[in-house]
C-alpha cells in the first residue's frame, strides 16, 4: 500500500471512530464496527496504527492538539481576565460538543496501559497552566478572589463536562439552543463563583462544610 | 445451594466488584477477576445474578438506594436553603468518594442495553427533584437567584464529580485532606455562583457567551 493510501485509510479510520464514539455516547466501537463504517478491511487498523489502542490514542492526540492551540490563542489575546474566563468557559463547552468522548477515552487509555497515561498530562497540563495564569491575572486585577487553581480546574471542567458525560440523564437532546443556554448558565455561575464580591466568607467558613 | 448461601455469595460478589471498581478507577473487572477477589466459583455470577450486567446493575441499585435515602433526610430537615445546599454539596462529594464508579457505570449500562436505562432515572430523578425544590425554596427566601434546575443539577454534580472521574489528572492522591479542601472550595463556588447579589447581570449578558 502506498504511503498516500495508508494516510487516507488512517484518516478514514480516525473519522469513523470519531463518529461512532459520538453516536454511542463515548462507548468504544469494536474494530469491526469502525472498519465497517470506514469502509476498509479489518487488517487496516493494525497496518495503519499498530492496533486499536494506538488508533484511539491518535484520535485523542488530534483533540489535544486542537484544544492546546485554542488555549494558546486565548492566553495571548489582549483581553481582561473576566472576558478571557467567559470565552474560556464557552470554549470548554464547545470542545465537549466537538470531542464528547475525549475525557473518558483518556481515562480508559490511562487505566488500560500506564504507558499511555501521557495523554492525561497532554490534556490536563496546558489547561491547568492556563487556569493558573488566568487566576493570577484576575486576582491581580481585582476581578477574581484567590483560589487553588487545580481545584478550580476540576470545578470548571466538571461543570462543563457533566452535561455531556451524563446526557442520558437529560430529557431533551443536546442541540444548539441548549448549548447556548448552558453556556450562559455556566459562565454566570463560574464568574459569580469566582467573583471577590458578595458572600461574607468568614461566616461561610465558620459554619464548616 | 441454600438460599442463605446464595445471599452470602451474592454479597461477596457485590463487595468484590465494588472494591475492584474503586481500585481500577471505575473500569469494570472481568468475571474471573471479581470471582477471584470474592473467592467464589466463576459460575456463581450467573447463579446469583443471571449475569455480569445484572450484578453491575445490583451494585448500582444499592448506591442509588443510599443516595435517595440521604436526599430524603436532607430534604425533610428544618434548615435554611443555603445550609441545605452547603450540606448537599458535601454529600454529593462524599458519595463520589463512596461510589466513584456509579455515574460511569450507569452510563455504560444504559448504553449497552436500553432496557437498563431505568438506572438513569433512578439516580437522576430524585436529585433533579431535590434541586428543583431547594432552588424554589432558596429563591422564595431571597437566598438564591432563579435558575434552570436541570442546568444547575448538571453544573453542581459535574463540579463535584470531575475530581473523581479525572483523578489520573491529579498530581496528589485523593485523601481526606484533599476532600475537605475540595468540599470547602466547591461549596463556596456554588453558593457564590447561586447568590442573587454581586455581579451586574445585564453587563454580563450584553457581552454574550
Amino acid at each position: 500500500m502506498a504511503v498516500r493510501g495508508a494516510e487516507l485509510t488512517a484518516e478514514k479510520l480516525l473519522q469513523a471512530t470519531h463518529e461512532l464514539m459520538l453516536e454511542h455516547g463515548g462507548v468504544e466501537p469494536s474494530v469491526s464496527q469502525l472498519c465497517e463504517r470506514a469502509g476498509v478491511q479489518v487488517a487496516m487498523v493494525s497496518y495503519c496504527f499498530g492496533g486499536k489502542t494506538q488508533l484511539l490514542q491518535a484520535l485523542l492526540d488530534r483533540a489535544v492538539e486542537d484544544v492546546v492551540a485554542q488555549l494558546g490563542r486565548l492566553g495571548a489575546a489582549d483581553l481582561p481576565p473576566e472576558e478571557k474566563l467567559r470565552r474560556h468557559v464557552a470554549g470548554v463547552i464547545r470542545n465537549f460538543v466537538r470531542y464528547p468522548y475525549a475525557q473518558r477515552l483518556s481515562q480508559t487509555l490511562a487505566a488500560g496501559d500506564p504507558a499511555v497515561a501521557r495523554t492525561a498530562g497532554q490534556f490536563a497540563r496546558p489547561l491547568l497552566q492556563f487556569h493558573a495564569e488566568l487566576l493570577a491575572d484576575g486576582v491581580r486585577a481585582g476581578a477574581f478572589r484567590p483560589m487553588d487553581p487545580t481545584l478550580f480546574f476540576f470545578s470548571l471542567v466538571g461543570a462543563c463536562e457533566f452535561l455531556f458525560a451524563a446526557q442520558s440523564w437529560l430529557d431533551e437532546p443536546i442541540d444548539e439552543r441548549l448549548i447556548e443556554r448552558f453556556t450562559e448558565h455556566t459562565t454566570e455561575l463560574v464568574l459569580r463563583g469566582i467573583s471577590p464580591s458578595s458572600r461574607s466568607q468568614p461566616d461561610a467558613r465558620a459554619r464548616g462544610g
